[in-house]
């Protein structure tokens, strides 16, 4: 399959390393072509990885991964347009964090809007999916670093999208397909992305390191 | 024990109602000394059951429990004023829920600033902890009703007072210690309050009733 992978950081790094080494052909796409961190990471992984602008990697996808810092990411996939995203899945990834004047991390907004549904607003024929937002990027590829059964939360206003991207997620990275939660359509994702200040409490604070996630138990 | 407990709605109810079968004396508040819904909660339960305005509850209680609608806690804790809260411990149940002109629920406030802050900021002088906010009412007195484990978070400034609480949520309610998580400080409360969108979703959505909560799953 070929897909095309926006943001260069690490979320951007280690999903596209295993789609490489999962066969296939990953582009991924930063504001220039020539991105050094881009050609690093592709010279390190072989023919099936290359390097683009957020366009033209963007255009090279069958599926897209939108995995910029979520602040900036509605500004690198309006330098996509509308034409090289039209009709595809678009996976949403990314959480618009930023710091506050006193240093915390915050939401650039949350609420009464998300990241995902603003990319979705702006770009109604792609099929937006937002996932794996709510997870390190390690456990993103490699769920079985957390024991035992824990969920991963997905929305999107394209059923049979969300359906696809449980199928992928699975493949890929043995997400068990009982353990990812539709969790409605995509102003869901304010939900997803508002886990991100417990998350960071967790993670700086009581459990240490990033390698935790949330298992939703029911009773009766 | 003398606990007052701030608001008549169901969640002051069931804490209320569990309290009173555990032998303490529970002084239900609201605005005024002769709510009906107060009155009928105490008349089912006999003597060690009362009611009275906000300001009378909390002088009553050796511990106070503010669990009004979130967006008029600070409302109800202003007529109480700071002197009879002065030194003690208050259990912020509440997350300030609105309905936004959608219908959709949202926080009121949220990501720069949280209630149980507000609370705190507000009386200085009270041991103010966040707890149980998470979870609903008929969980919150009867965590069993989820099985295996699952999680609880508290926060706040004062360690001793969140050690407190956690004593007593597993003396009167069944929360095994180790699942209550302390979080941090109470500017943790805008995480834990940015749950409930989340949380909504689940309850509404793929679930369908509110008999579920959170595990944190640890990996290395």
């Amino acid at each position: 399959m070929k897909i095309g992978i926006l943001g260069t950081g690490m979320v951007g790094n280690a999903l596209g390393t295993r789609l490489v080494q999962k066969g296939h052909e990953v582009t991924m796409g930063s504001r220039t072509a020539n991105n050094e961190a881009a050609r690093k990471w592709a010279s390190s992984l072989g023919e099936r990885a290359r390097t683009a602008t957020f366009q033209d990697a963007a255009a090279f996808g069958e599926l897209v991964i939108s995995c910029t810092g979520g602040m900036h990411s509605m500004e690198a996939l309006k330098s996509v347009g509308a034409e090289p995203l039209r009709g595809k899945i678009l996976i949403d990834v990314s959480n618009p964090l930023q710091q506050d004047k006193d240093g915390s991390i915050i939401l650039g907004f949350c609420n009464t809007n998300s990241l995902g549904e603003r990319i979705q607003k702006a770009f109604p024929e792609t099929r937006v999916v937002k996932a794996l937002n709510t997870v390190n990027y390690d456990i993103m590829i490699e769920p079985s670093r957390v024991p035992g059964n824990h969920s991963l939360f997905i929305c999107g206003n394209d059923a049979a999208a969300k359906k696809r991207v449980t199928q992928y997620l699975s493949d890929w990275f043995g997400w068990k397909p009982d353990n990812i939660i539709d969790v409605g359509d995509i102003t869901a994702a304010r939900g997803t992305e508002m886990m991100m200040p417990l998350w960071m409490r967790l993670f700086q604070g009581v459990i240490g390191h990033p390698h935790f996630n949330w298992q939703i138990v029911q009773g009766q």
